[in-house]
Order: C-alpha cells, then structure tokens, then sequence
C-alpha cells in the first residue's frame, strides 16, 4: 500500500481519468464527474438527468446506477496498479442491491476490499440528498480480474 | 399461465415496448432492439458501438451489459402482468458474472424464473458471435419487487 | 430507530436468539454464537473446526461462510421488528464475495442497510484474526422479504 | 469438450469425489449423494432433514442451499480440469436467488459456462418435487479461481 499511498495525490493520474471521463461515449452522455480519486477508494458525482429515468416512476435507472458502480469500483481497483494509467483489468462480478428509488442527483463511493495478484474485490455505496437527508440507494459488490505485469 | 400465454401476441402490448423503447432516453441511446417478446422471456439485440466500448481494450462496457439485463428481465416480468404496460415493478437485485470480453453485437435473452405475487426473478444470458460461432458474454439473475393491484 | 435503540438492551430478545443457536441442528453444528445483537446489527464467532474445511485446502468451505452471513443478516434484520422473536421474513437474495482463504476462527458482522414495509437490505463483512493482524475473508450482501403484521 | 467426454466415464474420478463426500465433515453432516458427474455438469441430491430446516418455517436453511449450489459448482468445474481428483480452484462469487420455500429434498443440478485459463464460471438450478410437480426451489451463480498448472 505505501507505494499507492506515496502516489495518492499524483497529478498525472488524476489527469489520465479526467481524460477517460471525458472521451469515454458513456462516461460523457452519464456525465460523470469525479469527486475524490486516492489509492483504493474513488468517488463520483451523477447530477440526475430525465434521460436516465424510468418513464412510469421517474426513477433512475438501474442499469445507470450498476454502471456508475462498476466505472468507480474500477477506477478504485486501477488506483492500486503502480501506473494506473495503464493498468489492465476487467470485471467478472457484479451484484447490485437496489435499497431506494432515486429520483436526484447521486453520489458513487467505491473503496478497494481488496487488490491481491490476480483478483480484485470492491463494496460500493450510491447515495442520494432527499429533503436536506442522505439517503442510500444502492449497495453494490464487484470482483476484478487483474492483470498485473 | 394459460391467460397469460392467450396474451402472448397480443400486438397491443408489443407497442407498448416498442414506443418505451425509442421515447427512453437510455435506451435509444443505446440503440436497444426487441427480437422476441412472450410471456416470460423476452430477447433483445444491441448492435455494438463504440461510444460504450473501453477506451483501452475497445470491449463492450459492463455496465451496458447490466443495463440489457435489466432492462429485458423487467420487460420479461412485465409480461406476466394482466396489463404489462401498466405493470408496477422495481429491481432489487442484479448479478452479473463476465464471462467473456464483448466486441461485437449483443444479443440478450431474459426468462422469468418465477413472477409471484410480490417477488419475480430471472435469469439472463447475453451472447454474441464470432467469428462464426455463438459465445456465452454474460449471465445474470435478478430479483424484482411485483406490485400487483 | 430511536423505538429499536430503546430496546437494544432487551434481554428477552437475546434469550430468544441464543435459544435459537443452540436448538437449530445446523447452528449446533457450526457451533455459531452471538457476540453482539443490537438493533440492525449482530455480531457472530464461529470457532474453526477441521469438519468444515475443505480436504485438499484446509481453508473454510464457502458454503459456511455463506451460511454465517445469512444467519447473522437474518437475525440482523429480525431485530428491526417490533418483536423479534416472531418476526416473519425470508432471504430472496444471497451474494458472497470470498476475498480470503481462512483457516482461523471468524467473525461475521451483519448490518441493516434497510428494513422497508416488504423488503429489507443488509451488508456483512467476515474476519479473522492472522498473525496479529484482522483480515476480510468475505463480504456479503444479501435481500429479504419482510413478512410485517 | 471432447478430450473432456472421453473421461466422462472415467472411474477413477468418480471414485475420489464420491470418497471426498464421505470423508469431509460438512458433505457427510449434509448426506449429500452424487447422481451425476459428467465433464462441465454435476447433480447432487440433498435427502430432506429436520436439523437444517429453520425452526419456525420448517423450510430449509438458505445456508444449506447455498452450500450444495458452491459445491456442486466446484465439483462441476474440477471436471473439467485434466484431472480433477488434483484441480485447485476457490470460489471468488457465489450469488443465490431463493425462488420458493424447501421442505423436501432437493436436487441441485450445476453446469459450467465456461472453464478458462485462471477464471471459471457456473450456473445452477436447485429443485424440489412438490405434489408430484418439480418446482425450482433457487437459481445460483458462481465465479471460481482456477489455478492450472
């Protein structure tokens, strides 16, 4: 963890996901944006948009909300490669738990369980400001595939 | 079952789908296909693009994948309501396991599992060809939460 | 919450748990047993025992481990009803994420992350002790139907 | 899959897992008995027994189930290694769906989706006669760590 840590507040990496972020078709129709980035734990911001919700309710998605947890649980996982611009890795697990409805702007909290050789391992929280109270949306679990050098 | 199969080419309800489809923001970003829609089991195309492809390793995002899954296993559990363009549901939980990187069209079949009176489930795979053959991509299970009048 | 706080202290809840633990044949079995129960949140041990390691391995079967989370997330969840003793309720969902082999004694804390009129949600993490040092050896999620009067 | 079918029939193989679920503690407490083991599907039956159905429902344990889904996927998966007797491979992700309450025996039947180089996958199906009718009693998941040589 210590070589991670020493790069916590690495300008370059920020740079290369603010890049990704931007260039990326899904990314930039989300319209993600990133809150926090440091070694094993990325949070995200998705201001709510109609273009997202559920026609009858009105509620985001939950495709949407499976995808911001999947995008930060990787940036988070990517935040433990000694160059995480060039880690390689790709989700083989996802599980969602979709505790509330949301109907505002969500926040995406990934943090690292753990990043071993060959495996990597997620918990997700989405949460949601409903009348002045945060409020959880969505739980979520992932696992990686790693590819290390 | 047997009222709902009566129903099975009831093209009243197929509309219904179809313009959800093209009006959902999401889903006509994705550019989301029906191929089959019957009681319990619905199958969709997604023609690949790559706004949703990794930037690095040009593969379908996982989070699209997740979204195909939902999104046909809460159509598959619709269509086992009397009324499905009325149906009231809500997903509770979405697994996802990668089994394959994707890089080209996507095909997702959703079977309902069981459509109780307050719980539904189903099962998901999404497959796509190549190089001729047929490969597994994903599979998934969901449960819902069925609000039946 | 504050009605639940109240009675978080309950010793009449306790003894209808713990009476539990030792009548269940799949609890004596394990030899499970409750450190903490407070309102949305339990605590179990589960002493290592050679009969539920695998052979080849000498690690704890993921089977038992997937057993410990959905006990502690069941008793977890019960103490979010008025009467625990009698609540009525049902695991739809179980998700388990094994992050580490274990070959030591574990520890299994279950949270409520919510506990709605039909559904409630917890989140688990499973330790154990290596070396000095407090590893996960899992993470679990898992969904409930809840039965309320 | 051919080299694979060729030992479908091979003896040796059956006879060490049928040993394996004999001499493990957890496998011999469960009576779990072997129906059919062939390269990339297993089926295991389960005998109905008091002491891992809960006390106030009678319906078997959801630990239990999930129990025989991870290690009729584990076996289904060892069958298709070279040789399974000596196959190294830990479960990363078990997911389980409870579709309906068990109070019979129950059958589990595991298929692999795929066995690749270091990751392998499987789905499964848990069954129980009702009235003379086959019911699914729950749907599984699961992701392993395969360690070839």
């Amino acid at each position: 963890m210590s070589d991670c840590e020493a790069s916590a507040s690495d300008g370059e990496r920020d740079d290369t996901l603010e890049r990704e972020l931007r260039e990326h078709g899904l990314f930039e129709w989300l319209n993600l944006d990133i809150d926090v980035v440091e070694p094993g734990r990325v949070v995200f911001e998705l201001p709510f948009d109609e273009k997202f919700a559920n026609l009858a309710s009105g509620t985001v998605h939950g495709g949407v909300t499976a995808t911001v947890i999947d995008t930060a649980s990787g940036f988070a996982l990517r935040s433990r490669f000694d160059d995480p611009a060039t880690a390689r890795l790709t989700t083989t697990d996802l599980n969602v738990r979709y505790v509330r409805p949301a109907r505002n702007d969500l926040r995406v909290e990934a943090e690292v369980v753990r990043a071993g050789g060959s495996i990597g391992f997620t918990e997700s929280e989405v949460t949601t400001v409903h009348q002045g109270e945060t409020k959880t949306v969505a739980t979520g679990g992932t696992s990686y595939r790693l590819f290390r050098e």
